[in-house]
């Protein structure tokens, strides 16, 4: 189907708007009012512009307050009218979005709305445009999908249609079944929102809190899904306003849409896309680093082994059993502290999950680093991290492995696997990687966790394979100035036994985070532990955690090298959360 | 009254949040336990550091979930307890706050609940602790503060009392008088926090928006009323969870907290301040830069004249009218760009605006900017503005004029006085700058402007005279990594024709800020004007604002020099506002 953005939806000017519109492939566009006063560009000029980068401006909006007022106000509006469509005529657009009136003079009338409404169709009629009446969901009288369209109904005219914005509807907890109802040509627009679900003031939740469909709370597949069954086939547009889009690059921001309605397109079954290969298992954790030394030093107390080292770059293999991590120290230069910068997943198609992300609007990478490298298929996230996908061990398919020549055995004593990896991303686009991840990868997503943090808010998300496969916890730092630790991101290995584990670490030299003693005291009066076993964890500084079913996670951090760390963890009886609990302890013991 | 501030306010470690509690001049802290579980000290260490910084514990905080509960869950929940006790006598805190469970086993049942908190109270006896029980507004069975005192009371156990929390009981618009029937003895603690009237849920609202008393919309000074009343004579204590406040220097967080408290008692009349003397007039703006000549350029040209210069420092007086703007050069090397530094305002009485200033704590500078200079009054305000206190022509008092040696004859064609000014402020202090300027100054808020910005969210909040005293607009940046225009702050200067006024800078070659042809038919879509007004308005760039009484407002701007820009505006008709529809458009002229 045809896709549209509002302009409102996009940070900057009204040309920097169109042009991020286009290159994300959108074919219409919705200009915003306010957008247009703030431009210097004539109305001739905008249209030109519009055709120029491939778009059609498929709605003017908003007018508002206009119907159900007293006839002495109705001309006047009538006369603010005018001008907009001959504005609108100058822009070579078509139709017109009409909210519902908000107005104080606005009286509980519907045959009144419907008989003003018609009188603005006539003069719309006139300069060859349409009018799509849309009930705000805190609108003054009319407040509800289907009450603006008995409206539109009762004044039967050709130019006025109702338009549907899946947030007023799905925000109002409106049955979507009844668009059904109503006929599928007189559906003149669609509107697409999405919203996390909040106890708050509708038009404060509108204003700020609205993303993109698949980002928040609301079954909007579900309401295209009727208003595709009510025969409707103008366009899919994205209308958004939200306090981080406008602050974000647009560009990224209208990837993002685009992104949201190709799986919304897929979920409502629209249009397929190439079915999702979810990830099997993490193949390896890449760090880049211009000093390897330092986190070798620390591998090595850790248990890990170098076991190989790459043809023809700086890259070592770190492994202890089924767990690797590359040191990249191919960088020098561009990077100055280690950080976590690529992830290889397991798929059973690299192929396949590399057209299902190209299809999603994933930036391709180059398949071979250098000339001599096995091709690799290989995305960016949004966060810039690399993907790899890879397929280790399965000699019908190339391998990142075969760039590995052997150095040692693993020392392999431990049955070591990598439990999750804790990307922090930029606070803009938490949510961007969120469906990123959901949509390329196949991965579910978690609840959202929110904690204070003695220096912000700490924002949380999991996303995990449905079985045994990889998981990725994505944490927003917890302030745009902040820096240094908030940043680090960290890899975290799963041991059957973390306290032998802890043990071998100590003996070995690592350095653990220190966790205080005020945090034992607390789970002393919070849970019952076996004889010694508290004492055990005070002494190693191992973290607990036990969710309602009774299930239980220990884990322990080692310091930060650079923008990285490391976690162990040991979950049993199905625990299957990441210690957000325990998260501030070890954001203030990072900071010290 | 004594003084206190829960940690959970502040931002940092546990020993910043103390020290900073400590230099704002707080008498007692509450220990909120997370920051204790994060905190490497043992309790008798904080109890000996807060001893130190001259500080008591007035409460330990909080102890969640404890009543009403099945007796197998209330054995957990006194062995929890116990715990606390005694972490309580290693920290020497007497108070601890249970909060009304939001428990799911907890059942409404008020004797249940009276007698488990009565056991709870005979353990706490024993450790010479008092147990401080409070409503949560959203608690599961107990949210009004009647309720949990109906609870206290039937309990009647000499070591339970209740807790009042202005925000527990302003959100739920329960009727403050009934706290005058709780004996002032059973009133064990007393928190205090404000809100903005927002219509959201409570609990999102209570965790997130909480801003010290004063900085809202509740009336915190007639609850305060109320529980003195009562008798109550424990401290006022300060608990505010807010997002912003996280995030921010502790030291100066703690400032901002105790001026609101300081105002709030003087506000419910429990200890007056140096009564305020309100501005009368604008002495001057000055200006900061290293390089003078481009501002002076502008200056010219739009009609001022250079009549002094300071007796022994770069510093030039232009004068047009009641206007006057000094340009201060002395200041190279230290900042690179013209930047508004400071304000002078007229008072009746200098000394008694600067003793009001010192009771509020506003750092007071030097009244000698060299040892020749005549000593004026100032402070700092919290955005690092200048505020001097001016009594210019009047000779019985030194006057800022003294420094200044004539030049030249002001041309003085033109009745200019200064309307407003307008200061970006930092996102951090935003609430700070407000109710510093309201309760130093006892300037008069008009409520917050919000609007959508192309780049972000424009928040606008103004302070004025009652009567024909200076105005302040104190605008928020759109986001902390926004930079260049909009930091720039302005000097707003008013006419009595401002259509002649742009003739003559245009004929003087005043640089303007260009508005787009846009915006101009909007206006006539929306108004009605005079015939060729609005073609004027367009041809000059002069942009138009009528308020819902009629009430007009005409203003242009000129292009920005460093970080200042200059704007002129015409009031008629009463117009009382600063023309916020047209921000916007302002905005983006200013980023072409």
């Amino acid at each position: 189907m045809r896709k549209s953005i509002a302009t409102v939806c996009l940070s900057g000017t009204l040309t920097e708007k169109l042009t991020a519109a286009a290159r994300a492939g959108f074919d219409g566009v919705e200009i915003f009012e306010n957008d247009l006063l703030a431009s210097p560009l004539a109305p001739e000029e905008i249209a030109a512009r519009t055709a120029d980068l491939g778009l059609r401006i498929d709605l003017y909006q908003p007018m508002r307050d206009i119907e159900a007022v007293p006839e002495e106000l109705f001309a006047r509006n009538l006369r603010r009218a005018r001008h907009k469509f001959e504005l609108m005529r100058r822009l070579g657009a078509d139709t017109v979005l009409v909210c519902s009136s908000v107005c104080e003079q606005a009286v509980d009338d519907d045959a009144l709305a419907a008989e003003q409404l018609g009188r603005l169709a006539d003069l719309a009629q006139e300069s060859g445009i349409r009018v799509a009446y849309e009930a705000l969901a805190w609108g003054r009288h009319v407040s509800t999908y289907d009450h603006a369209w008995r409206i539109v109904e009762a004044a039967d005219h050709p130019a006025l249609g109702t338009c549907l914005d899946s947030f007023h509807i799905l925000s109002r907890g409106s049955d979507p079944k009844g668009v059904e109802d109503i006929p599928g040509d007189k559906i003149f627009f669609l509107q697409l929102a999405d919203a996390p679900l909040m106890a708050m003031d509708v038009l404060q939740w509108s204003r700020h809190y609205r993303c993109f469909p698949g980002q928040g709370g609301f079954d909007v597949a579900g309401l295209l899904r009727h208003v595709l069954n009510a025969g409707y086939d103008g366009p899919l547009s994205l209308e958004v306003f939200n306090d981080v889009f406008r602050q974000a690059d647009a560009g990224r921001t209208a990837l993002d849409g685009m992104r949201s309605l190709l799986a919304l397109e897929e979920n409502a079954g629209v249009s397929p896309l190439p079915a999702p290969v979810i990830p099997s298992g993490v193949a390896f954790a890449e760090l880049a680093t211009s000093d390897p030394e330092p986190v070798g030093e620390l591998l090595t107390a850790l248990g890990f082994t170098r076991t190989a080292r790459h043809h023809g770059k700086p890259v070592d293999l770190w492994a202890q059993g089924e767990a690797r991590v590359l040191v990249n120290a191919g960088t020098v230069g561009r990077r100055t502290d280690t950080t976590l910068a690529a992830v290889g997943l397991e798929t059973a198609d690299p192929a396949a999950s590399a057209r299902r992300a190209e299809a999603l609007l994933a930036p391709a990478l180059p398949k071979h680093r250098t000339a001599q490298d096995v091709p690799l298929e290989s995305i960016a996230a949004p966060d810039g991290t690399e993907v790899l996908f890879c397929a280790t061990g399965r000699p019908e398919l190339p391998s990142w492995t075969d760039d590995f020549a052997a150095t040692a055995e693993s020392a392999g004593a431990t049955a070591l696997t990598i439990d999750h990896l804790a990307l922090t991303q930029p606070w803009h686009h938490f949510d961007e990687s969120v469906l990123f991840h959901r949509t390329v990868l196949g991965l579910s997503p978690h609840d959202t966790v929110e904690l204070a943090d003695p220096y912000g808010l700490f924002r949380s998300r999991a996303l995990s394979a449905p079985s045994d496969g990889p998981r990725l916890v994505l944490n927003l730092a917890p302030s745009p100035e902040e820096g240094g630790e908030t940043r680090a991101r960290h890899v975290a290995f799963a041991v059957d036994d973390i306290v032998a584990a802890v043990h071998r670490f100590r003996a070995a030299g690592a350095a653990l985070l220190r966790v205080p003693a005020n945090y034992y005291d607390d789970l002393e009066a919070r849970f019952d532990f076996a004889e010694g076993e508290l004492e055990t964890y005070r002494e190693l500084g191992i973290l607990y955690d036990r969710d309602e079913r009774g299930g239980e996670f220990r884990h322990c951090y080692t310091e930060t090298v650079g923008h990285v760390f490391f976690e162990f963890v040991q979950r049993s009886g199905g625990y299957a959360g990441f210690g957000a609990a325990n998260a501030p302890i070890r954001l203030a013991a990072q900071r010290r």
